[in-house]
């Protein structure tokens, strides 16, 4: 269900009725020149696909905007080794919140099991003024709501809806154990930085459309964040170094000014909390990996290569080639 | 007044005794292997000089810190082509702020007079939300006593007391100039940029000791300048564009992630601000440059290379060589 | 008139007959592999097209190069998201400047006025010798009749006829501006590096197409504007010491090895005189920014991004969206 | 013979039937979402041309792999500005060693000229442990019937099968004429870095398809010729500086760590040997420029861009234009 | 006991007589313009001290070389903030290994235990074939006598005997724990990777002087390493995947061509293998970090920085101040 | 003779009175703080040594300038691990030609045989106007004289008198003899650019003291060369092709925009050059090399490394420790 694009694909339909949609971006076309059509990129829960309106645009313009939920008559074209759909008719509708779950990609995990962990977690800390910290964060309920749902990137890695939830949380685990290699280490502080680093993305991240919100382009996830916590912080008795350090781990997760970063990591918990992050970025990309019948992968975008997987590997469904 | 260190270096003292210093730097030298002196960097109007207790200094540890006034006991040594002091007492003295402000290098202009330009300035805002913002950041008396003060940084620019202002007031009438060459520009939110860029540094650098403070080196001036305007705008009523582009143009006036800006420039006041700040801090250093016999200047800290100046352009004290 | 080009891609025209272009490239390509057709690059005032000859090729190859004005019979036909002509015939035609004046985009300001302008920044030198360089530049009627319709690039900023004009006053106004500020400051020297940095461009860039010459492409406008100066101060009585500071600011103005300066700025008025060149290509390609329904304009060449334009800078056309 | 692909470029063919190529790549495209066609690039002598499978796809696809040889009935179609081949049927070939040797793009030279000029240079050798090292690589008839096949890159430079021999000679004697310059050098070092730096592309591209091996992607030719040597040199005699000469030759032919040389040269021969190999490695892909008729190349894939041909350089076929 | 060099630096010697000390480095120096003295590093347990021979040099010259045990007669200087000796008599000393063995720094762990460890990860292995291919190289009793004692740098991370081990250790267990996050992964392939990575180190530093040796300079210990395992997998029946896959770990452990790696990571296993290493060599350097008064450590030298260290985490021989 | 800088590197000279040097640098220091004491650097045929005036010296300093030969009454000093003169007198005196001549370090080549090879290599070129060109430049004697003085560089490479000689001729012949194996090449535009490229530094650095001209620094050696040859041709019939050619070998010659050349080679010719005057200007240092007891040499300034020296090259003179 909501896996139409992906039918799509699969030569299943040559036009589409009634379809169910949401509308990732919207662009006038050679607007300057005589604004000749309006450009779409549509997306369900199967993939992402590519529409245009040649027809009625001013008229069906009017109809909805970036973000809708829309439906659809239109026909299936293949364009330059794509598929694409030419819409005739388009009407924006209403969904509960209920269809939207459903509608996008998402974790394999279970949000109810992630969210125990997260809480788990927090409820480890021995510091009580940060897991007062903590909890004044995810028991926010409009918040944590968001959080719950948010993707961690528009595509690098972790990008499905509960993608901010897993990697929060995976990095939040591997943190505690490799904290135990290299003590003494303020494992409290690391925590609050890995539950916390990447919050700000809740805002940076438009989750019906994974595209990037004003906010997101003009203030960033680094800089939300940090305001998030700072703003709580003001109601919890820290001292002034532990808020100086769990606002740096915020600030210095990127590790580098080149990556975003205002600040590098300069305490051990910052610098451990980015080379974590990092870690994870980059693996969970390869965790399902498939190659071809040459041993190799797709290009991996956040690596920017193809990857080695021996024979061994391949799952069945390619060893049918 | 004030001014011994030029005068040691003169040659016009063996020993000095009870003159007065700021302790910029405080170091014990070689902790690990034995802690066999204390290494110190003292400042007076004229300038710096490197100081050093070999002596009883477990006990004279005692008697100061970083950032205390000190009179000394000591003398006057001439080592690696430059003046060091050894110290045979040092004590803690209090000074009050009239001698504090005589102590240190000062900006060559009148603060009062600055501070009749910036609120000009501001009051010359046509948007009553920006102007009430502004206003509510400036007229804060606790924050415009220590903005007064502040360097514009430890050594690279403006690096005296009142740098901060003059260097604000400089990008800010420059920006209302270039502003007419590029219209249509928002000019308030270009004069508020210009005024908040840099508020950040009255936290970022100790103004008595010149150093970056520990919220300098974790946080950084752009991020505390960013929470100190956030703060205020609670209680202003911006529109939520007017709020992200003032904002934005304190996060992106460094140009470039690689500076440590957590966004690059993404509207036309934040470009035409990273512009203007970036020339002020790179000309000037440049203001007052004498050459040696050969036309060329020293090496300007921030640019990485000696500079020709004309022989017409030659100072007097120099031509007298 | 002359906005064909325009009206092709609004749809209005199947096939053109007569019409008029000018060809900015021409190239035969796959040509080592049976020299298929010709690919046309044509411009007129309103924009650029591709086109292509699939007939007749090495007939019609003889009727034109590039650089030509030439009119067409051929079918517009839609290719890949763009706009092309397919080519049944094409022949050069002469035209008078008159009308090769109203054909290419051009500056909106009126050249007479800024000739003006250029004229009067001339006359407002203070040094007599400077004066009389800059007057024996531009008052060389073949030189100035280029200079007045040269475009400052290609592609990134100015690139129209009258751009250079139009760059180059901008600069040479934005220098005296800010002189002011940084005094002392030598302004004649300032300004006669303004007026002739960017002058080896009336020989780079190919008035007719917009394309880098051979000698572009080899010298480049730095050296052949170095090139153009030496000559003539030969005939003026300027010290060494002036003649070397023009020469290195017009050696020097783009800053950074790496774009192509072989020397990085080493006086005080060839730095300030990049810092602007730097700030005016910047900030025109800015001016007349446009944004989509989300407040995003296009990339911006020279800048390489998107810009946010807040919904009240919307120009009212884009409003009726 | 063997020249289709060019001949399909010069539109001679409709459709073919029977003709022979080497499937250098094939993938399954859109896999994930359909497995919709096979794509392929075909290559015979003249050239490479892109194929599709749209029909009976599961089943073609059992006849054949990349790098075997297949014969094909096919319709041409010219496509985005590129021919290709819709292929109706495939099948695979045998083919015997003589016709895989005429058929793909190969040195203008003599085979057997330059093996005689190689074991020249190997006989001129003063050295007898370092002679004898050499024949022990070149003489192994397996090795060497590779080697004398092998392409030096699989598109840079000396991409044709006898390239490897034809660079490995080229290096070797202009290394010889270059050595005399800057005496005292060790020749015979000299000469087996040369001859040997880059014989592990005998086995990083498959010489069938001008691939990358899966060798080549994991572990590449420079650390597999350094193994190659090290194997070899067990039976040899030469004293301990003499091996690790030769072995550092190759290890650091590359010149700098980016360029994947894990070592960066520290001997005088290694380093002249890096100059020489980058000097031919840049010059052989412009022996045979040509220009079209504004004097430039096309762009020089190894240099990342084109380069001026003086009119009167320009070959007869150009000329005709 | 062979802790004088850090009683020098207390003061507690004027001169000495017979102590014992390692020549790390032995230089002639200005030896061009007059051969005027020896420089040396000596080393004892405690930490490095220059020294120079003014007297006699030629003849003392002749006593002892890099690398060997010696005793002097000496006295103490202070010069330029640091102590050096000016040696009167310098003599080779023969010291067996139980001496050697105390005189050198050396890892805080005990190597037994250590050994245990590595032989328990070894056994832990499911691959018997991969089991066989480690103990081949461990139980290899020449080897692992070296492997036990080596450091695993010259001064960035592990400096110190049996730091190898140790860093070896460390990368295994956590490569074990990190890879139950990013299943499916080959355990057994890292395992090996992790062990095996840094064994060159054993051949590329000298263990007596933690100098690089000539090898280690021109090949340097990933080819090292890779080539010590690929004599050894000779004797193995591993798949060529295997074989492959375990190589490319050692070859691309340094994760970028600009560390030294002949290839970058494109395996699951070689990836993480490589995060994981980064991550011990930037954590081992921290783990120790003590601060000044102001919170801040000295600066780390292979992350370039200092780092914050809160004031709760300071040691107690600071807190004395 | 000449070459007491070296006899007091050997403790030969307790004080001098009387000795001759030129004065390469000559600073003020500390000249804001009370111009303390002048620091020169002196040089004779043997090496070069810091000197200072600590007494009279706003005396002193009347009697002579940066560039003077001098005579002086000083006394030796040990400081710093270097040696220095403290200097009591120094007056200015007039040398004659043939003094200076032996008084500089200079090439070990007969410049007369020097001379004879490069009028070969003009008279070896076939276009008679490229000769006549060429014949133009170096048969003035005026510029010849310098040509034959000038050092290629200050220390980089060649720095000695004769230099740029040797070095010009060096990288003409080499060309020619690369030349031949990538034929087609223009031999004539290869050595005009050979001959030609750094005659800029004629006039770039001052062969009296090796520092860097004015001109040197503000326009540099290869627009000045440029220049001189564009005045030249005036005179020439070249074709504007052949023009064009030679003049951008002497602007791309350093290959890179980041190493000052304004334009990159975009010509065989050009590029060619490029690469062996890189090539010259790396292999001239390693020339001499020599190597301490452990088969490394001093770090090799252009290069920024040392070079390893098999024990077999060593020269006698270190043989001996």
């Amino acid at each position: 269900m909501f896996e139409i694009i992906k039918e799509i694909k699969e030569k299943k339909h040559q036009e589409i009725n009634g379809e169910m949609f949401i509308v990732m971006e919207k662009h006038f076309l050679d607007a300057k020149n005589g604004d000749k059509y309006i450009g779409l990129k549509l997306k369900d829960k199967s993939g992402i696909i590519e529409a245009k309106i040649w027809k009625n645009l001013y008229h069906l313009h009017e109809n909805f905007k970036e973000g809708d939920f829309v439906k659809l008559k239109a026909k299936t074209n293949y364009y330059k080794d794509n598929w694409q759909l030419i819409i005739e008719n388009i009407e924006k509708i209403e969904v509960d919140e209920t269809i939207k779950d459903e509608f996008l990609p998402k974790t394999k995990k279970d949000i109810e099991v992630l969210t125990k962990e997260l809480f788990a977690i927090i409820n480890g800390t021995q510091n009580q003024a940060i897991k007062k910290l903590l909890l004044s964060v995810f028991e926010e309920d409009e918040f944590f709501a968001k959080f719950k749902k948010a993707p961690a990137a528009k595509s690098m890695h972790h990008a499905y809806i509960g993608g901010l939830m897993e990697h929060t949380i995976s990095v939040a685990k591997i943190a505690k154990e490799i904290a135990k290699f290299y003590m003494p280490i303020d494992t409290d502080i690391l925590v609050a930085g890995a539950l916390l680093h990447d919050i700000g993305k809740v805002y940076e991240i438009d989750a019906s459309t994974f595209n990037y919100t004003n906010e997101g382009k003009l203030i960033g996830h680094i800089v939300i964040g940090y305001n998030l916590v700072k703003e709580k912080i003001k109601n919890i008795k820290l001292s002034n170094e532990q808020e100086v350090q769990i606002l740096h781990c915020i600030l210095a997760h990127h590790g580098e000014y080149e990556y975003g970063s205002p600040k590098i990591p300069k305490t051990k918990e910052a610098l451990l909390l980015h080379l974590i992050d990092t870690m994870d970025s980059k693996m969970e990309p390869l965790q399902n990996i498939q190659a071809n019948e040459t041993n190799w992968s797709e290009s991996i975008k956040i690596l920017g290569r193809s990857f080695f997987v021996p024979k061994t590997n391949k799952t069945e469904e390619l060893t049918l080639f």
